[in-house]
C-alpha cells in the first residue's frame, strides 16, 4: 500500500481553508511578538523521527497480547508501513531496525525501498535480552555483565554483526539496551557486573565504523526486578566516558524513577557533549510505553524546552537520533505512532516560542513569576496551525488522523495481508 | 489598599484591542464547532475560588523559611489582599478562615470588609495539628485519634469552636484536616486510632448547624511518617458515610501517594455523592504544595473534566468548595495566588470544551485514538481569551498578573505594612 | 515423584541434633520471657498455604521468558509437584486452580491424588484478563465492565463455571482479579466502568454456593497503565459491599503504590470484617511478583503483626483463604516456592512473638521507643528453630531446601517429565 | 551528667549472666560454620558513628514542632548528652558539627571536654539553606549555585570558615549539603547552576587541609520541589571528580528517589574509590529521617554488606565518615539514638556473617536460590550477644535502653537543664 500525493491533496481540500484561517492569525499574532514563524516552520518540518520496526504490530504485556488485524509480517512491509506514515505526516523518515527480528534478506532491495519513500536508516537496535532459537549461550543471566566470558563473547559478536547490518544500510550509530540486572539481592555482584559490561562495550566500541557512535540506554528496572547494570544515567554516562567520544547516553522517557526529573537529566548530559539519542513515549507508573504526550504533554514540553536550548547553545553536543518507542497495546499501531508524531512536534513547536533571552533575564532576575509566564505563554499557545503548515510545506495532509481514516488505510492493509499476520516484536 | 474601577479600566485600555481580535476569532472557532461559547464564559464568570487565609505571606518548609515584603499582619490585612486578587482576576470572591490563626475580633466589622469587596466566607478549617499556647493538652500523640479521651475532647471541642466562629460569618461547612498517625511501627493500633477517630468526628458532626456540611480531608502521610489514620480516599469516604449524609471527603491534589489517579477518585466520590471540595495545588514529588498546574496542568485538566461530567451527571452530589492550598515559598504570594486561579480557570475551560457527547460515542465503540483526539483537541485549544471575556464581564482586568505589576501592589502593601511585617500561618 | 517417609528420615539424620540444641536453647529463653511455645509451634504446624497451580513452571516478562526443565505439563503434575513441596515443607496443603488453563478431565481421579498427597482444593480463581482460543467476545476493552452486554454476560458465564468446577473439588471460594481498566485518559468513563462491575459481581455472587465466598482483588495499574477499574483496597471495599456478606476483599502485596502502607489496610479491613485473602509476594518497583520475604522482610512481619492481632480481636472477620503468588523468572519455581513457604512462617512465628499486652500499655503510654523495642525484639528473635519443630512436628523435613537438593528431585522430574515441558500460566 | 563506670557494672549486673549464655551459644554456633567470631567482636567495638550536633533536641516538620524537656541548649551540654550516649553504648565516639549553630566560644575548654569523654570531632557541616542573622545576602535563591557571584562568595567563605573551624578541633572533612535548586519550571538554568555550583565547589576544595576531605551530598528534591542542583549520586560523582582527589560523595540513606537501589550505588561509588561519607536514617516515603532500621533493616543489611564488600576489596576507597542524620520528632532524642546505634551494629554484624567466598561461587553458578539463602542465613541470625559483647568489651552497657531508662538520665537533665530549654537546629 501506497499513498499517492493525489489522495493527499484530495484529503487537504477539506481542511485548507480553515488551515489557512487559523494559521494567518496565528502567524500574525506570532509575528506581533517577535516570532520568525517561517523559521519555525522551517524547523519542524525538517524534524524527523525514527519508527522502530518492532513496533508496527500490536504490543502486549506479561499478562497477554490482543492482536490486531492487517499486521505487518516482514521487513518490507513494515516499511511499507512507515511509508504510510510519512506520507502522511512528513515527521518519520527514518527508521530503526531491530536485530535479529528485521535482517533484511535482500539489502540492496530493501535499500531501493526505503529511499523510494525517503525513508533512512536511523540507528540500529541488538537484542541480548532474549534467547534466539539455536543461540548456544543463553542470556537468563546476563548478556554483556554475564560472568561466563563465553556468554559475554556471544553477545559482542551480536553486537558486531548488528553494526555490519547497519553499516550495509546506511545507520551510523547502534543502540544499546541492557536487560542484565538481577532479580535478588545477593543473585550478582554490583562491581563485576559493571566491569564486566564496560570491557563487552568496550569491545563492540573498536568495532565501530569511523562515523558511527554508540548510544548506551538506561533503565531502573523490568525485566530484572531487583538490579538493573546501568540503572541511571550516572552509570550510562560513566560508561560513555569509558568507551570514547563515540559513546553517548541514550534518555527513554519511561526508563525512570517515579518522580525523576527528567528535562534536568537532558540538560546535563547535553552540557557534558553526551547526549546521543531519545526514545520518545509517555508513562504514568513504570515503563509503561504509552503514546508520547498523552500522560504528560508539559514534561515533554519542558524536555524540548532543554532540547532546544541545549541544540543552540552547546556545540559540543552531537545531533541526536530520535526515536518513538512504545507498545501499542490498545489502538490501530499506525494511528498511534501518527498521534505519537502529533505530539512530538507540538511539543517541538511549543518550546520553540519559549523566548530563551526574557527567560534569561528572568532568571538573573529570580523573577520566579516571570520564568513560568514566560514558558507557560509559549505552552499555552495553539500551535496545531504552524505543524499544519510544516507537513503542508513537506507534501503531507493537514490533519493525519483523519485522513488515514478517509483514505481507510488499515482496511487496505487487511485486504492486502489478511487478518491474522503478526508482527515480529514484543 | 484597593483597586479602583478606574485603576482596571486603565489597565484594560491597552489590552482591550488584542484581546477582542483574539476573542472573537476563537469565538467564531469555536461557534463553528458547535459549541456555545457565551455559556461558557458565563461558568467561568461564575465560578469561584476561595483563598485561604494563611496563604497570603511567605511559605517555608522544615529547612527554613524566606520571608517576603509586606505581609498581612491581621485578618483585616488578609482580607484586603484577597480583596485586591479578587478586584484584578474576579474568581476569588471568598476566603476560607484557618482556626485559630484568624479569629475575628470584630464579626460585624470583619463582615462588612469582606462584603464590601465582594467575599464570602467558605469553609472554615480547624488546626488540631498544632499546639497553641497555653492549651492543656498536646497534639503530640494525636488529637481526634488520641487515646486520651481528655486530648479528643479538646480536639472536639475547637471543632465544634471553630463552627460557631464560622456561622457568624456565613459559613457552611467545616474541613477537618487531621494530622493524626504515627512515625513508627506499633506506635499506634490502627484499629483503635480509627475508632477514636470516628467518635469524635461524630461527635462533632452532631454539632454541624442544619444546613452546613463537613469536609474530612486524607492524606498518605506528613507530618507523620509511618502511618496517617486518614490515609486515603476509601477511609475519608468510609468515615464520611459514618457520619451521614452531611458529610463528604475533600480531595487535596498533593495529598495521594506517587502516581495516583486522582480524576478516578474524583469520578468514585461525586458517583457516590460524597465529593465535598477540592484543595488545588501541585507537585512532583509529595505535597509540595505548588502553584496549581505548574507542574501538571494536563492531570489537572483531566480532573476538571471528571468534575464538569459529575456536575452534570450526578445531581447526587453536593456543590464543591473549592479552595487553593499551595505554600509561596519563592514567590510573591499574591502573583503566586493570581497565576494559581489563571491555572484553574484554564483547565476549567478547556474541560468545558470536551464534546460529552461524541466523548461517549467514541467510548462505546472502544475507539481509543479518539478518545484521545476528543481530549486532546480540547485541552490544545488556547482558551485564553475565554478567561480574559470572563474577567471583563466581572469587571476584572484582562491581564492580572501585568496589571498588578503595573499597579505596582507589592510596592504599595510594603509601603503601607512595612518590610518586616509576617502573617499568621505555616 | 513422590518423597518416601523414609527419605524424610534420612534427610533430617544429619541435621537433628543441631536442630535440638538450637531448639532447645531457643525454646528455654522464650519460656522464660512468657511464651508457650508448644502453642507457637503448634499454630505454625496448622498454617498452610495454597500453591496457584500457575505458578510450576518458569514465569516472564513482557521481554520474554527463558524456560525451566522439568517443568509439570498436565494439573496431575502440578499436582504431584506441590505434593513434593509439602511432603517437605509440611506447609502447602493447598492448591489454588486457575480456570482454565487447569479444569481437571477426570474430577475424582484429581481429588483422589490431592487426598493422598494431603492437599486441598482452595479458593479458585476466574481468568478474563486473556481471550481464550475460539471465544465468541474479546476482553481486549474489558470484561465485567466492559460497555457491552454481550462481553459482560460472556465474563459473568465464566466466573460461573469456575465456580461450578470448583465446587466439584470441595474448593469454597472464588478469587476474582479484573484487569480491566483503560491505557488512555478518555478511553473508559470511570463511573459507568465501576458500576458495569459492580452489577457482573452481584450477577455472580448470585451464583455463590450457600457456604462460598467470594474475593475481590484489587490492584493500580498493568496491564492497563492509565486505570484499572478496581484500584484500590478502597473500590474492591465498596464493592464487597454492595455485593453481600459473603464478598470480602483479597490483598496481594504487589498490588499497591509506591510507599503505601499494606499493614494498616489489612488492619483496617479486618476490623471492618472484610479481609477474604491473601497472596504472597514480594516486590521493590511494581508488582514484582518475586518471592515472598526477599525485598522487604520487615514489612511482611508488620503485616502479619496485624493478621495474628486480627485473628485474635476481629471475630467479625472470616478465615483467610492464603495463597503464594509470585512469579518465578530466574529461579527453580519449586525451590522458590520453599524460600516463599519459609520466609511466610518465619514472619507468622515472629509476629506470635509480639507481646501484645505489652504493646498495648505502650501505646497507650505513648512510649514509642518501647513500641519499637517490642517489635524489634520479636523480629529479631531468630525464629528457625521453631519452623523446624513445626515441619518435624508434621512429618517434614528440617531443611527444605537442603533436602529437595539431597534428594535430586529436579534431575528426577526432568528424567520423567523430560527437559522441553512447557507449564500453562503465564 | 555524666555517666560512671560503676553504675555501668550496676546496670549490667542483672543482665550478665543471660548474656553470656547467649553469647556462648551464639558463639559456638558460629564458631562451628567457621565464623571468627573475636574478630567479628572486635570490628563491632571499633564501629564508631558521629552523632549530629543538631540532633540532640526535638525535630519537627514544616506543621510544627512539640518540643522535649531537657534539651541540650549549649554546645557544651551536647556533647555532654553525646557522652552519655557512648558511655552506654561505646558506639558514639565522635561528633559532627553543624556551623553556624555550634561555633565553640572556647575551643581548647570544648576539646577536653571531648577527650575526656572519649569523643572525636568528625566531619563540620557547613549551611547554606537558611539566612542567618544578619547576612548580608539571602540564599533564597541558592548559595554556590546562585546567579550572583555576590552570593556565592558568601557562601564559599562560610564553607572555608567551617573548614577553619573544624580544623582547630582535629576534623579531618567538610560536608556540603546544597539545597540549591528551584521550585518551578524555568525558574533556573540547569546549565548554569552546576557549572556555578562546580566553580564554587573547587574554590572550597582549594581552601582544604592537606589532610582533609570534602564530601558532597546529593539529594533529589525538599526543600526544593522542582529540582535540585545535586540531584543524584551522578550528579555528586561528577562534581566529586571535577574537584579532585580528595573529593567524595556522600550517601544519606533518604536522599533517593523512590525504590531506588541503594546499595548499588553504594558498591559503584567504592568500586570507583568516590564513597566518602553516609548518613543513616530510615524512610517510607521521602526524606523522613526516621529512626534507621526502623522501616527497612533488610535494605540497610544490604547496604553493609556492600560496605563490608567495599572495605575489604576496594583499598581505592578511602575510611568512610559515618554519622547518624535523623529527626527525633516523638521520641527522647538520646533514646532514639540509642536505637539507632543498636540497628547500625545489628547491620554491621550480619553483614560480618555473610560467606563471601561461598557467595562468589553461588554467584558463578548463576545459583540465585543459594545466593539469597546465603544472604537470608546471616540475616537471620540473631546477632545481639555479639553486640553485647562488643559493647561490654568496650566498658558499655548490655542494654543500652533499659539502662538509660534505669539510671534516671532524662530526669536528671530535665533536672540540671530545665523543662523548657531549645536546641538549635532543625
Amino acid at each position: 500500500m501506497k499513498i499517492l500525493k493525489d489522495q493527499i491533496l484530495d484529503c487537504n481540500k477539506s481542511e485548507i481553508q480553515n488551515h489557512k484561517e487559523t494559521f494567518d492569525f496565528l502567524s500574525s499574532t506570532l509575528d506581533k511578538k517577535g516570532h520568525k514563524v517561517a523559521e519555525i516552520v522551517a524547523k519542524l518540518s525538517d524534524f524527523q523521527v525514527a519508527i522502530p520496526s518492532w513496533a508496527l504490530g500490536a504490543g502486549g504485556t506479561r499478562f497477554g497480547r490482543f492482536s490486531f488485524y492487517g499486521e505487518p509480517s516482514s521487513l518490507e512491509q513494515k516499511i511499507e508501513d512507515i511509508g504510510v506514515i510519512h506520507s502522511l505526516t512528513q515527521t518519520a523518515g527514518a527508521v530503526s531496525l531491530h536485530i535479529p527480528w528485521d535482517i533484511p534478506s535482500d539489502y540492496k532491495a530493501i535499500k531501493e525501498q526505503a529511499d523510494a519513500l525517503n525513508i533512512k536508516f536511523d540507528s540500529v537496535n541488538s537484542n541480548t535480552f532474549q534467547d534466539q532459537k539455536n543461540a548456544k549461550e543463553s542470556y537468563k543471566y546476563g548478556s554483556l555483565s554475564n560472568t561466563s566470558k563465553v556468554v559475554r563473547d556471544q553477545a559482542i559478536a551480536h553486537n558486531l554483526e548488528v553494526i555490519t547490518i547497519g553499516d550495509k544500510l546506511g545507520s551510523k550509530s547502534l543502540t544499546v539496551w541492557l536487560a542484565d540486572g538481577s532479580c535478588f539481592p545477593g543473585q550478582s555482584n554490583f562491581q563485576t557486573a559493571l566491569q564486566n559490561t564496560e570491557n563487552s562495550l568496550k569491545d563492540i566500541y573498536k568495532g565501530l565504523p569511523k562515523d558511527w557512535s554508540m548510544l548506551i540506554e538506561y533503565k531502573p528496572y523490568e525485566p530484572n526486578f531487583y538490579s538493573t547494570v546501568i540503572q541511571d544515567w550516572g552509570t550510562s554516562f560513566m560508561l560513555a566516558n569509558a568507551c570514547g567520544e563515540k559513546a553517548f547516553s541514550l534518555v527513554d522517557l519511561g526508563h525512570h524513577l517515579p518522580n525523576s526529573n527528567i528535562e534536568q537529566i537532558v540538560s546535563i548530559l547535553m552540557l557534558k557533549g553526551k547526549l546521543g539519542g531519545f526514545h520518545f513515549n509517555d508513562s504514568k507508573y513504570g515503563d509503561d510505553d504509552l503514546t508520547v504526550g498523552s500522560i504528560k504533554p508539559y514534561a515533554l514540553f519542558l524536555i524540548f524546552n532543554e532540547l532546544v536550548y541545549g541544540m543552540r547553545n552547546n556545540p559540543q553536543n552531537p545531533d541526536l537520533a530520535w526515536m518513538i518507542d512504545a507498545s501499542h497495546n490498545v489502538k490501530d499501531p499506525l494511528e498511534d505512532l501518527i498521534q505519537s508524531l502529533e505530539a512530538i512536534q507540538e511539543a517541538y513547536a511549543k518550546a520553540l516560542l519559549v523566548d530563551q533571552v526574557q527567560l534569561k533575564e528572568a532568571q538573573l532576575a529570580n523573577d520566579v513569576v516571570k520564568c513560568q509566564e514566560i514558558l507557560q505563554n509559549a505552552y499555552r499557545t495553539d500551535v496545531r496551525p504552524l505543524l499544519e503548515k510544516a507537513r503542508i510545506n513537506n507534501g503531507g495532509v493537514i490533519k493525519p488522523i483523519n485522513a488515514f481514516r478517509a483514505l481507510g488505510v488499515r482496511g487496505q492493509l487487511i485486504k492486502e495481508r489478511g487478518k491474522n499476520t503478526i508482527a515480529t516484536g514484543l
